[in-house]
Parts: structure tokens; sequence; C-alpha cells
């Protein structure tokens, strides 16, 4: 692979020293004894894929079989899952969205739940002036935005327009406004890039697409948890996001979906299932939807998958999300630091923005041999993610990642590297 | 509420010796101590809306977190979780649904997966032949079923036409084949009816569908894990069906698809993200749904709600499905007799079919008091489930219950009609 690089001894005692101090003065590093040990895993640094689960986990998912499924059985439906998904959405608008009561839900996946939201939120929008007929979409989103948009604008003959930002800064209002008109619905935009990391601007680009009389959805799945989130007052109408990532809720955790207190009466979503109905026992003849933010349910909700993100939330809440925010700031930025002495020489490019203002929770590096060097450290227990073409992501999930486990992940890149060379 | 009824003490007594011997003689009674205990619970009736936790379960989950989770962290999803939905599909079809493998798949709810498969069933056949444009559906189908049949009719400019069989005998052909024409496009039936327990012919009925040219979607909520079923020999088009009664996965476990093999090449489902796409991490610009059944995938597999299952797949695979179905006449025979000598009396109704070659796994009784006692009965740890107007449904999940537990539940309706009075 590279030629050894010229790192000295000194660079990378000197960043150990920095990392431990960070470590030693970081206000949260008692949560970091809250997450269950990963016997055999030297830095788990894609937290942002999957969180890791908390250390009361196991026996709090066998006390939900034995006291709760087990015991109280059908009965805990009246008695307390029937409410999860709105207490559930309204525990992590409270913790992490800047948003109130009554207006997020947990439910299904993010993709589905994408679908029910940009369609409705397309369809409320041509319903207010029918010439309305444009979705748009940033071409690096995520690619589940952008097929089920795509699905959505087929269906509702309508079509989609591409903004297509450099992708290191992510999408801007400057990127999106060519694309601003009085044709446009919606626009479906992430708020971290699942790539680069970098954070769009939510306030300004909310009020740049109201301007233009449009509606605007919030793909948060890499922000929720580790970026605090203003919906509310950024004034956003319509937002999903994942619980499986920075709030630790498991493998395949359902989503959330967030619609704005005043625009629900507008909505209406596509699969009318009998959890979204108003009354949904009395088993009638003709649907009619419940008003208010469970109208977007469909089916009988995923109780088992809702348990674990309650622990995480209770974490988040007690460090506060303003604290989680200054810890991710400086987990990436050390990522950074780190990269740039150990990995630069090497020939690796930041592929993230530099200034922490302007980026989420994860960075990404590129060099064309990380798709085999991914392969070789997951096998020593060194957990970054790989993304298509050349990109290693480092994912510091604030409440469970040291500066030192972020450190021995950069260290082992570059060991990596130098001994594929 | 009702006079005492003249009940003897010999009948009671009679019904009792009549339960233990039935018991005794049952070749299934030691899988009655693979379920948890529940504390409290005289008598579980109600299998049939959430099948009672395994006693594996509470350590297995925690074993899941600690072990597969926690430790493997993301590596599971490329070392087995990426390959569950389709491996724990194939398992409910070879075990339960006499289906070859590759037609059937875990995912979403069955709201959702009713969803995706009236649309594309509407569409393929439509696609064949732009005539047909109706969807038919029962009735007294389960309200999701026919909210759902209802939005996808509005959606593609379909028109729904009803099926209005008699409640207590359920459909059948000669009820079916008015409406069926070459307008039809799709029928949707349940096939072991919700609140009546009938069950429904499916090689005849199927047969008559596809004798008209339509396409068949079964909904198989009520039957699988305690009806035999065989989709491949009835040239079923279609199936979805839940895994939280019978099959014990669990408050929200996720639903499961079939699709005939030689049919999937025509389906096109709505929901397109990523999980569907050919090619799930190439990320590419354009959309292209992978061939088979994943294709019916939308966003991330519920992994956690995805455990419970598979060790009930396990018990009923290790009874075989046969015997789980002889066990089930058995109890529904049993409940049937206590009901007619217990509460036909006191005038509770049957309504359900007599005949067991007609039934399913539970049966409904009804009384005009009946919403009163299935409050009491549930506090005094009896539980059935209730169903509008005046129905108690008793639903013997065949695995976990036993004569003498579905008596009791009798005994105790009874007590509290008479007790009521």
């Amino acid at each position: 692979m590279s030629d050894p690089a010229p790192v000295s001894t000194d660079t990378a005692a000197g960043l150990l020293a920095t990392a431990r101090a960070l470590d030693a003065a970081d206000p949260l590093r008692a949560h970091l004894d809250a997450f269950l040990e990963a016997p055999g895993v030297q830095a788990y640094l894609d937290g942002n894929s999957l969180g890791r689960p908390l250390a009361v986990l196991p026996e709090r998912l066998a006390a939900f079989v034995r006291e709760d499924w087990g015991t109280r059985l059908i009965r805990s439906w009246d008695e307390q899952w029937m409410a999860l998904p709105e207490r559930l959405g309204d525990r992590i608008a409270e913790v992490t969205l800047g948003a109130a009561a009554g207006q997020t839900i947990v439910a299904d996946s993010t993709s589905v739940l994408l679908y029910k939201l940009i369609r409705a939120g397309a369809a409320a929008a041509a319903a207010g002036d029918p010439a309305r007929t444009r979705i748009v979409i940033e071409e690096g989103n995520f690619p589940t935005d952008r097929f089920i948009a795509a699905g959505v604008a087929d269906e509702l003959g309508m079509e989609l327009a591409w903004v297509r930002p450099d992708p290191v800064r992510g999408v801007t209002v400057d990127d999106l406004a060519p694309e601003l008109s009085d044709r446009t619905a919606l626009v479906v935009l992430s708020h971290v890039d699942y790539r680069s990391g970098a954070l769009a601007d939510m306030a300004a680009i909310t009020a740049r697409v109201h301007d233009a009389g449009a509606l605007m959805l919030w793909d948060l799945c890499h922000s929720v948890g580790s970026v605090p989130v203003q919906l509310d007052a950024c004034g956003a109408d319509l937002a999903v996001g994942c619980t499986y990532k920075y709030l630790n809720g498991g493998p395949g955790s359902p989503a959330f979906a967030y619609v704005r207190h005043d625009l629900q009466p507008q909505i209406r979503q596509p699969i009318q299932g009998w959890w979204s109905a108003a009354d949904i026992f009395a088993m009638g003849p003709q649907y009619a939807p419940t008003p208010g933010i469970r109208q977007l349910l469909s089916g009988t909700p995923p109780v088992t998958s809702m348990l674990a993100m309650q622990a995480m939330l209770d974490l988040i809440a007690e460090a506060g999300i303003d604290a989680v925010r200054a810890k991710s700031v400086s987990l990436t930025d050390f990522a950074v630091r780190a990269a740039d002495e150990l990995l630069a020489p090497l020939g690796v490019r930041l592929l993230s923005p530099r200034d922490s203002a302007l980026r989420g929770g994860h960075i990404t590096i590129g060099h064309p041999d990380f798709q085999a060097v991914t392969q070789r450290l997951w096998g020593e227990g060194v957990i970054p993610d790989f993304r298509f073409p050349d990109g290693i992501r480092l994912g510091l999930s604030p409440l469970s990642t040291s500066h030192e486990e972020t450190l021995r992940g950069v260290v082992a890149v570059r060991d990596t590297l130098v001994d594929g060379s």
C-alpha cells in the first residue's frame, strides 16, 4: 500500500497525552461505564451506524419478558403499550428535538416513515396550490431518502429537482435557492450528511423554503442524540429520524416522525391501518383517521424494539444534549487533529468540514486502500464504517466513546496502512 | 345480569374429569412447561391476540444483547442479521405455511405489508388487463385489511366490491362467486375470521378466484401456527400474517409476506427503501429493485423483535403443525362443549361454527353482559378477549393451553355472569 510515513514517536506520544488529558477533563466521562463491555473490541467507531447497548439492558429486557409481557400479557396494551408510540415520541422530542409534545411519534422504520411523510407533505402542498409539483432532494442524500422520494414523485405525478452541493461542505441556502420556486411542493434534506458529517443550517434553510411557500422535511438520522435540534424554533414542518444510532435502540429499532402541530390537520398518510383510526377498537365499516400525531401509525407498534432507547434517552437527558454536543465536538476535533498528524502524511484526505460548527458527530477520511484496511481492522476489533468508494467513517458516539478510544482507532488505521505497504 | 342457572355440581365435575383426561392423553402436554409462568393468571385465553413468551426467552434476549449486539456490534449485520428477514421467512414457510423457500419474508407490520401487497397485487393484475379495477373484500374482515384496501383503491382509481357472508359460517365459494368477474383484480380474505374463527376453504376459493383471472391474497394472522396452511399447493398468489399471535413473537413483532415465486417478477411494491435495492451498499443515484422476495423490504429490519418467534418456531417444528392442529381442535371442541353445558343455560350464544373442520384456533361466545364480564375477569387473572358488541373470544393457543385451563376460563365466565345477576 503506502510508504511507511515518518511519524515520530513524539507525535504519537503527544496525541496520547492529549487524549488522556481530554478524557480526564471530560465532564461526561462517568457515562462511559454505562455501556456494556465489548470483549475483544479495541475501538468502536461506528456508533452512528449502531449504538452500543447500555449495561442495564440485558436485565431490563429479561424483566420486560418476565414481568410485563409474560405476566400482564394482553393487559399491558391497555395498561401501557397503547400509549408508548406517543409517549416515547414526546420523550425524544423533549430530550433531543426541541419540540413540544404531541408532534412526534415512534413507528415503523425510517424508510416507511419517509414514505408516509413525503407522500403526505407533497400532497398537502399540492392541495394548497396544484402548481406545486416538485420535490427537491439532494444528490448526495442517503439512498433511501432519494429512492423513496423518486417513488413518491412517480406515484403523485410529480417531478424531482436536484440540489448538487459540494460533498464535503454539504448543502447551503445558496445551493438550494436556485431550485426553489412557486413550483416547489416539498424539500427533503438531511440535517447531518451521512458521509461527510456536514451539518446543514436548519433555521436558515427552513426559512428560505418557507419563503418559497414550500414545506420542509428534515431527515435527522445522523443528528438526533448528538447534535441539538430545534424543530419548533426553526419552524420545521416534517422530520424523521432513526433510533438505532445515537439513541442506541438496537438493530432495527423503530424510527420517529415529527409533524408540526398546526400542519397535522392537512396531513393524510397513505397506509391507513387500524392503529391510525379514530376509534381503534370500534372496528366499524368506514375508516376515519384519528386527529393528531397518532394518525401516522399503521399497524401494531413494535414494543420490544422500543425498550432499549428508553434507557439511552434517560442518559442523554441526565447529561444534557448541549453537553453531549460539546463532547461530540471535542471528539471530532481531536479525530481531525489525529488524522492530520498520523494519516495525512500517508495520503489520507479529510472528507469532512474542518470547522466543527459545520459538522455533526462523525468525520470521514479517504484513501484508496480503505476497503481492504477496514476489513483487516474489523478482524482486529477496531470497528469503523466503510463507505464506497474509499471512505472510512469514524462515528464517535459522544456518551460511549473516549478520546483515547478515538486515538486507538486512528493509530490502528495508520498501522494497517503502513503494514499493508 | 342473568338469573342464576341450574348447573349441577355433576356437570362441572364431569367437565373437570374430562378436561383432566384429555390433558393426560395430550401428546403435546410436555410443551406446556416450555412457557414462562404467569403469576396470578388463572386462565390465559388470548394467545391469539398475544402469545405467551417461552421460558428460555429472558435469558436468550439478554444473551443477544451481551454477545451479539453488544460484542459483535455492527459486524453482526454482515455475519447474520442481513439474511435474517429471508431466513426467518423461509423458516415460517417450512414449519407452518406449506411454502418452499424464497417466497416469504419477515418485515414491517401486517398493515404495512398488506399495503405493499394489495398495492402490488392490484397493480399487477391491472397491468395484465386494465379492465381489472376491482378489489374484492369481505365485510367482516379485520378492519386494517378493509381500511388499507379502501386506501389503495382510492390511490389506484379502483373500486371495492364487498362480500357479505354469514358472520358465523364465514366466507364460502358461493358467497364470493357473484362478486368475481373479468373486472376483478384482486381478492383479499382472511383464512380464519378474527371474530368467529370460521375457517375459509383456501384451496377452493383460490381456484375459483383464479378461474376468474384474478389474484388471491390471504391474510393468515389467525391461522399461522395453529392451522396448517398449504400456500404452494393451493396456488395462493400473495399472503400476509402476523407473528405475535400463535408464533409468540412478542408485542408488535414484525409480520411476514409471501409472494408466489413466479409472480415475483410482476410485483413492484411502493415503499422502495434502500433494503429493497439491488445493491444495498452501492448507494448509487438510481433505484433498482432486487429480484426475489427481498424486494418487499424497505428499511432496516427489526432484529430485536425477530428473536422471540425463532424459539417458538422450533417448538412448533418439534411438535409438528398437524399435531398442533389436532390439539387445537380438541381444545375448541372442548370449549364448545363446556360453553354448551355451562353457559348456554345463561343465554350465551355460540358465535363460531360447531363443526371443527370449519373453525380455526378460537371460538367466540356472545352475551349482552360480556363487556362488563370481561373487565371483571381480567381483574381476577382470567384473560379472554372482548370484541364489540358483545363477544368474548376464547383464544386457545395449542402449545401453551390445557383443557383444564380452558375449563377454568369457561367456569369463570359462568360464575361472573351468575354473580353479576
